[in-house]
């Protein structure tokens, strides 16, 4: 059973969490067989390897994380690999794969293009 | 004529930028009436008033201001308004509107959840 996490950056603020809770409730309606969860890098909780272990207690026996980043910086291009890694000593038999940011996706790309366009008219 | 500012928060990593100029691309391919500049809030160049001084001098007589982050959190709640006030003063004559965060788009929403969806297959 496949698991998802949703990583993001996390703030101070709570109200800033509400699009990426919006995401993972869409995603979950959608797909209520897989187990999802939140990850935040700073500030919120929980952090990616709570939310591994919470996934892998719930009985996922692979797991995808989603950066909801729009861009590769040094955040995906640094720190995630890196805490990954420390991850990935402390489950062995969990394969995880990574996937790119919002922005390499085409089809975003294209969904936020056309807001700006709908919204400039 | 319409100005737009797609409007993002910067990045060391150079090639960070590079989903906000394919945005802008695809912007500019279908409305290339739009006088379209990017504009960043921390250590990328142009700044939000650089960019609005530009778009003024391609004789924008209206500009709107996206804002590429994913949530509302302290930079769009704080120093982007207080940046836009500073600039306002400056351009009494040019009306300029601030739409809403990517997430808080329904639309922009659904595509992120269906990337997400089409992924974890």
């Amino acid at each position: 059973m496949r698991g998802i996490v949703l990583f993001a950056h996390g703030a101070r603020d709570p109200e800033w969490a509400r699009p990426f809770e919006e995401i993972r409730d869409r995603v979950r309606a959608s797909r209520p067989e897989y187990p999802i969860a939140l990850a935040y890098l700073e500030i919120m909780s929980p952090t990616l390897e709570e939310a591994i272990a919470s996934l892998a207690a719930e009985g996922a026996s692979s797991i995808t994380v989603f950066p909801l980043f729009m861009a590769q910086g040094g955040h995906l291009k640094q720190d995630l690999p890196r805490i990954l890694a420390a991850i990935r000593l402390n489950y062995p038999h969990l394969p995880i794969a990574l996937e790119s940011a919002l922005g390499d996706s085409p089809e975003i790309l294209t969904a936020i293009a056309g807001w700006i366009l709908s919204r400039a008219e």
